[in-house]
């Protein structure tokens, strides 16, 4: 399909619903001038359970395979690892296999081709002696300063922060040459790591890389949706009663369009997935709540969707069934390929291992779930982090041979 | 000669003059309880050419082969790197090899046994992946401000650190691990790094180590020897007039025993040196200045050289022409190897090459060396640092291939 469109055609495609851009000339050369296939990567650190605004990267990945890109997504396992700890290392191996199994079942789900598709774990070439020695010398070059500006809003920020947020933006810088692509994309949250790149990679003698920005996008229920609480998502293996229970209990304030998570979602979602999916313009349709109401409501672009829930033509108690329906229907396909895949459950499972059964929830000290390598006991939270007095030991592992067996690293498997 | 030595005797020669000593059990553990080799871990980074200041380590190195320890020199050829590329990388390879010569003709010359020293290169096993996923370990347990405060008297401070001045005191506790010692040895300057060392690799499961600690010892021409003030110091190399020359001018206050580089010249060097070669306590003797005023002044202990210092006994008069002698007599075995290894020789000019003939000192754009790698002109510096417009360059590398070629890194070599 991308080969019958124009240039131009591709273009729009790539930046359409993008907050900002950073050396665009670096995309038209290779769209115009080179007229081959874009390279751009996308990271994403294999933490929580991936959510329902995990649609919102999708769909721009969708764009960007429709308009002929090649897409190179990193399950960045070491960095989950690096981000304060936020997945256990013997867990990081597991959750990379199910985020592999999601982000492959969902763009599958929104009809784009997945034949340029490439998924890489961080942990594959993070560890060679070539990617060390780069990662040196880029140590050589960045301050602490900068490094430590350029992961203020994505790397977690704590009291006492450790020597690893520092190093986690240098390693996004690097995997863009090691990945070897034109472009990263990612959200507006990466700005400042995306600037660092920029400034950073030519004093290593690598070329400077283009760089396309999501805008943060509030989540369903509002606010910005975390993987780390697990009532503020709608967990994309959620039945269609939970999903509709969390929903109806969503914040959603009729007539205020500013930071509402659901007119967002058809924003940067809906209208998106339905042009995808069905080619042509995208539309978004509102029935009536009776049918002697009148005809349903059916958008075809955003400004008018906001007028009429400005003036509270479009209420809340339509929109809510309306984004139900949507969601649902968006996640079918996903739950379907689950249900149907008995090893994507076994790895889901293995990633999210259920909390035991707990009897008394104030008394966790010699119960919850024991992971191998602990001496002490820990717990699984539902989103995957893990509490408890043995936590240290559970996350870093006993020795490097321990922590890369977790990790599922053979030696000879690194470049 | 260790054999016949009592486990006292060897724990007396190897605290013989330190300024501290950390856990000292571990040390009396291994050569009390388990009565086998203590094993020692010193590094240096290999930057400037090393000068007279370098006995002061070299005494303790011999008191503890002496002391029947295993002694692991590591040549820290990525820390001479890190540390604000304080050594162009091209270079490294070379100056490291240069110091090999240095130190084992060194200690050979102060008559102990060679037999357990063992000389590593830094970069033979710091790009591996289990010691990359160690030292990414290590990163996600020490805080920014920790790594920091730990190299504040070892890494070069400057108005914008940089990052891999945060990691230098990482590699040197992972060293730790990596060269299996049951201690690490330095000046007290390292006391921090030594500290850091200790409570961090217990918490990635490691054991933690002793730490022996040198004083630190003024120059010989007063206060801390510089490897880049080549004025300052007195090279391995120079030849007899050359020593003579500069000791003459040197600072030597009389009756001033406190700072006094000459003082400390023959209490942690002489007096050790004289022992070791010859055995029995070590002794320092002074000549009068003519026959008629008198016998030679003869010291065996620092205490009663001091007193006489202050009293002006022993004069500077005195004290600097015996200072001379006895330095250009340490020299000497090592020129005379000098001398007769070609193979030296050629190290030793690519390590330090000479700056090409300068007619207008001013004029540096066009002139001065040029190093591989370079797309302009840089300046190799006496002292071996490097300036110029293309100074960057040179220093990392167009490429992780090529500053690992610079380094001569096989991959197949590391473990």
């Amino acid at each position: 399909m991308a080969g019958s469109m124009s240039a131009q055609d591709k273009l729009a495609l790539i930046y359409e619903n993008l907050h900002e851009k950073l050396k665009e000339e670096i995309i038209e050369d290779v769209i115009i001038r080179q007229d081959r296939s874009l390279k751009i990567y996308w990271g994403t650190a294999t933490t929580g359970r991936p959510h329902c605004g995990y649609f919102v990267p999708m769909v721009k990945l969708a764009h960007f395979l429709r308009a002929g890109c090649t897409i190179k997504i990193l399950l960045a396992d070491m960095h989950a690892f690096l981000d304060n700890l936020k997945a256990p290392i013997e867990l990081v191996k597991y959750r990379a296999e199910y985020y592999r199994f999601v982000i492959t079942s969902l763009l599958k789900s929104l009809n784009v081709p997945i034949d340029r598709l490439e998924v890489v774990l961080g942990s594959s070439y993070q560890l060679s002696a070539e990617y060390t020695m780069d990662l040196y010398r880029l140590c050589s070059v960045v301050s602490e300063h900068d490094a430590k500006k350029a992961g203020a809003e994505v790397v977690k920020q704590v009291a006492n922060p450790l020597l690893s947020g520092l190093i986690y933006p240098l390693m996004q810088t690097l995997d863009e040459q090691y990945l070897d692509v034109d472009a990263q994309f990612g959200g507006v949250d990466q700005r400042k790591i995306f600037t660092l790149a920029t400034e950073t990679l030519p004093k290593i003698n690598y070329k400077e890389r283009a760089h396309l920005m999501n805008p943060m996008v509030p989540g369903l229920s509002g606010g910005k949706m975390s993987a780390s609480d697990p009532d503020s998502k709608i967990d994309l293996l959620d039945p269609a009663a939970v999903v509709e229970k969390k929903l109806k209990k969503a914040h959603c304030a009729p007539k205020e369009v500013e930071g509402n998570g659901m007119i967002s979602f058809v924003e940067f979602v809906l209208l998106s997935v339905d042009a995808l999916k069905n080619g042509g313009r995208g539309r978004f349709v509102v029935e009536r709540r009776k049918p002697e109401d009148g005809e349903p409501l059916v958008y075809e672009d955003i400004a008018t969707l906001k007028e009429d829930y400005e003036a509270d033509k479009l209420t809340p108690q339509l929109l809510k069934p309306a984004i139900i329906k949507a969601v649902v229907n968006l996640l079918q396909p996903l739950q379907e390929e689950y249900q149907a895949s008995a090893e994507w459950q076994e790895i889901a499972n293995k990633a999210y291992p259920p909390p035991e059964t707990k009897k008394k929830e104030k008394k966790v000290k010699d119960r919850g779930t024991k992971f191998p390598g602990s001496k002490g006991v820990v717990e699984a939270k539902p989103d995957g982090h893990v509490e408890g007095e043995a936590k240290d030991q559970v996350n870093l592992g006993t020795g490097a041979a321990e922590a890369m067996e977790n990790l599922d690293i053979h030696k000879k498997a690194l470049p």
